[in-house]
Formats: structure tokens, sequence, C-alpha cells
């Protein structure tokens, strides 16, 4: 690898946007993938993804926008994935270029469905990508706020501490300030939970119930996110920060996220299948929900939130009724 | 004491209210102190506090009003005090019945200013009353959402565990759930701490930070509110329960919460004394914040947020300023 390692972009969505901005203050060149030709021209000509984030304003001079997933994966040494997780698989069997000795870093906060692993597990399992080389950016972060430059934090976990520093570095300016960290299973875990508990949290506000109780069920949320982390990858580890708690307080609390908006469809009486027409997208969280109940039958943590959220997107139950039993097993 | 003690409710606020309510449901009387003859007058003739909460509707023949704080005590065997901690004192000084035996409960959530003593500790130094006959009922819980019938999750600390229990099935209802604790000192000053915290996501917010921000300076609280806690207590506690990261995040996420709107007056550019004329009264979090930055000049614990807040409250450094030497402190 150069000492000035080059860095692309899967992704055309907000949080790719958003990378791809930030990746901007640092960095002369980066690829930049998406399917979309339309918003690869709209970038060309107008400076502006038309779909996400369009008020950022990017120097084409620093873009190599391409289509195709092997020109960009070819041409960079840190890869970084940022599509929904739903989409991983498909753009992965285009690929002809080898991804050996490239850095994959996962910005994707979800479950791969057809293997039920996390996107770091899915690099190594299928594509023999060894754990030094795998990263995760993780926030507490919506992109909406970096397109405004509003102060954030991101972690940046690899099993290689000295390339999450070098991803921190391309990464960090006046409006974004990382940490690194070695926990790659514990914050890829997170990130995907935390969208579980924004369903959670949006079934709960669907149904009428207050901040009181909202507050009651984060301060749950984060005791089972610890228990079913440290079943998944046992390692000392505060689950108070800001990658943890942090990111799913982010969610939980906003009303801008999918996932809470979908939980809130549902707990306002939507089916399932209306509520997901009806946002014309799937939330991340409703695959995670179903792959962390699948994985919890083999570690057995107790997770009575996940498994209120299971019971009522995959096996018809009744939102009021399961949240009503749960209250008894919340505290 | 009788085997059906009797309860008294010291404080015509919101939260008194509130506590009258819960204890309405259980108890077929009880004693209710407050200052405002003319208060005691409506919900006499019109069943309703014309000040709090004025939508709860009271059945009088449960009621014993009194303006006297001595007919109150005299009656009581648990006594519930609900009131701005900057009036405990005077009220105190008005008390001519003896406290001997009587068991007390701080809803109090502050700093009695005179003593820098949370109320725990003030009643037991300044009126000798053992900690097995102190307790505290502690949230995360709006006053609003009780009024509301919404269902909210209280904490009922004492040092003796019956005593706990005896308050905590007097408040439980099919919109109250309790669980008990023995961490009088702790819960506290959680809901001391709290207050401060509030008034650090208000200034942010007053400031233009985002809801990202908002996340990760909670996470750091949680962090900070830990460590303050240990030094001032140590025992085995899981700072993530309810009473400690659920309190804190229903005032911190609030947009009710007088301390998040004090702070927001600041972080906008008021002054600490046009923000709180502004008010017509003092948000807790204001004196919390000069007497946990006192006691922690022997703690010494690290608390960043503290301390900045107390810079821009007690020091008039300007608060954009602190908040961004402050975004170096956090991660």
């Amino acid at each position: 690898m150069n000492d000035t390692p080059k860095f692309a972009v899967i992704g055309g969505g907000s949080w790719a946007t958003a990378i791809a901005k930030m990746l901007c203050v640092n960095v002369n060149e980066i690829a930049w993938y998406m399917r979309s030709t339309y918003a690869i021209e709209h970038i060309r000509l107008q400076k502006h993804n038309p779909n996400y984030l369009s008020s950022v304003e990017f120097d084409n001079a620093k873009l190599k926008l391409t289509n195709d997933i092997n020109e960009a994966v070819a041409y960079a040494d840190y890869i970084i994935f940022a599509i929904p997780s739903a989409f991983l698989s498909g753009e992965l069997e285009k690929l002809t270029e080898s991804l050996e000795g490239k850095v994959i870093f996962s910005a994707i906060k979800g479950i791969v469905p057809e293997t039920s692993l996390i996107v770091g597990e899915h690099f190594h399992e299928k594509y023999d990508i060894p754990y030094e080389n795998i990263g995760v950016i993780t926030g507490p972060c919506h992109a909406e706020e970096v397109a405004l430059e509003r102060l954030s934090y991101l972690t940046i976990a690899c099993g290689d501490q000295k390339k999450a520093k070098i991803m921190a570095k391309r990464l960090d300016s006046y409006y974004i300030k990382t940490k690194i960290s070695d926990d790659i299973v514990g914050t890829e875990y997170a990130a995907m939970l935390k969208n579980i508990y924004a369903i959670a949290a949006g079934i709960a506000h669907g149904l009428g119930y207050g901040d009181n109780f909202q507050a009651l069920l984060m301060s749950n949320a984060i005791r089972e996110m610890k228990k079913f982390i440290r079943k998944v990858h046992r390692m000392k580890r505060n689950i108070n920060n800001s990658a943890y708690l942090g990111d799913l307080l982010v969610t939980g609390y906003s009303v801008f996220s999918r996932n809470r908006m979908f939980g809130n469809m549902i707990g306002k009486g939507y089916t399932v299948k209306s509520a997901m027409m009806e946002m014309s997208m799937v939330a991340e969280g409703y695959y995670a929900t179903k792959s962390a109940y699948n994985l919890n039958e083999e570690y057995k943590a107790k997770t009575p939130i996940i498994d209120a959220v299971y019971s009522i997107l995959y096996e018809g139950k009744d939102a009021k009724q399961v949240f009503k039993k749960l209250t008894d097993k919340l505290d």
C-alpha cells in the first residue's frame, strides 16, 4: 500500500454522501461509486447529489465518480461501504476485482440478510478479509447534520489500530471529531441493534406511550444491548461510550430516524407490509430484528425488547398487547 | 407506627400534585400541605389545583388540606417533601412538631443551598433522622405525564427496604410501576446531577449544536455522573438503571424541562440574571451546579461538563468559548 493510501466510497445515499463530504476536507481525490448514472451526471454538472443531502456542494476535481464498482475497488486501498445492507450481496456479486490487501470499512450498520452476519463478519467469512483489514465507522451521527457541518463525533474501529488512525485522520475536521477503537464486533453490533430499539421507540410512541416511558425504554435498551454484545464477543468495553449509548440515543430519540418512523407506523396500526409500502423503503432494523432474534436462539441473552419487536414484525402479534406485556419486564 | 401508616405530602407544585394524585389511588386519606390558602380553597371547591396539573381531579374526601406544615407532620408517619430545595430550610424552620420516628421521603431532586447537602443528608445531619427512615422517590417521571396517566416508572429508595416497599405499594397503580432500591445517596445525587446536565444540554441547543452532539453529551454525562457518584458513595450500582440513566434522559431530552430551558436561554445569549427573571423562577440545576462543583473540589472526580456549566453560570465565562473547549474533552 502507498504511503498516501487511496479511498473509495461505495454508495450514493445520504450516509455515503456525508462520508464523501468528510473525506474531501482532507483528501485530494476519492473514488465514489454509485449505481445511478443520473446522479453522477448531476453531480458532475451541478456539484450536488440530486437525491441525498442535496445542499452539499462538491469540488468535482476531487471526485472520481463511477457507476462501475470494479473501477472504484481497483482504485482504492481503503474502501468504505455505505449502502443498505440488503443491497450489499448484490453489489459484491458484480466484483471481478480482488479485495485482497484492501482495507474494508463498513459504514452500513446492519445485517447482511443472506448470511445473517454483520458486515465485517460477512467480508471476513465470504471474502477472506483478515480482521486487521476490517473496520467500522460509527456515530452518533445523522448524515443530515454532517451536511450542516454541525459538530459530530465518529468512532473508527479496526482490528489494526494503525489503520483505524489512518481512516480517522481522513475524516477528522473542524466539524468532525474522531476516536479510535479496537472493538469492531461490538461497535457494529451496537450500530445494528440500535435500529431495533429505534423501532421499539417508534412503536411505543405510536401506541401513545410518553416521554417517561421512552426514557425508561432507552435505559432498558442499553442494558439489553450490553448483555447481547457480551454474549457475541466478550471484551472490556464501556457500553456508555458514544459508539454504543450515543449511537442508540441519536437514533432512538430522532424523529427523522427511518427505523423509528417505521415503528411509529406499526404502533399506529399499520401492518408491516403497508408501513413498508408507505415508506417506499425498508428500514434496516426490520432485517436486524430477525437476525438478532435468530442469533439469540444460540446466545440466549435476555432480550425482552428485541423479542417484543420480533413478535410484532414477524409473528403478526398485536403491538398493543405485546407492549403491555413488555412493560412488566422492564424496570 | 400503625399497621396502616399515614402519609403527608409537603408542597403545592406540579410534582407534589402528581404524588398526591398517585397516593389517592391507594390510600383513603392523605394530609397535603401547601402554603397557598387560595390553592387550598380552590381544590376544596373545584377539586383541582389551580396552579399546577390543573386537569387532575381530586376526591376531597381523601384530602386533609392544610397550610400549617405542623398539622401535616403531626398527622403522618410517612412525610413526602416535594418542594423546591431552595424553600426547604424555610419550611423546616416553621416546624414545632418533632420529626422523631417519622419516615422522610425526598421527592425534591436538589441540593439544600444553605447546607450544600442533598435532602437526605440534610435531614440526617440537621434533624438526626436515621438513614433507615430516609428515602427518595425518583423517576424518570415528568409530573405532566402522571397527570395524563401515561405509564411511568418510579424508583423508591430507602435505607430500610421494608419502608421502601411500603412507600412503593402506595404509589403503584395501573399507570405507575415501582421498583425499590437501597441506594438513597446515589439516586438522590443522580436526580440532582441530571439537572446540571439538562442545563448543559440546553446551553448546547441554544448555541446551535445539533442532535448528534446532544447524544454525545448525554453519553459523556452518564459516564461523568457515574464517576462523581462513585466518589461520593461507593457501592455496587448499575448506572444504566432507570433511576440514573432514565432520569437523566427524560430531563436532558425534554423540551419542557425548566433546567434545559434555562440552559437554552443562556446558550442563546441571555445573562444568568435575565434568564432567571424571564423564567420567574430558579431552575434547581442552578444551585446544584454550585454545590456539585464545590463538593468536587474535595472529591476530585473528572467532571468537565459540570465544570463548564459552573464557569458559565458562576464565573461569567462566555458560553460559546467554554463549550468550544468542552468539545475537546468529550468523546
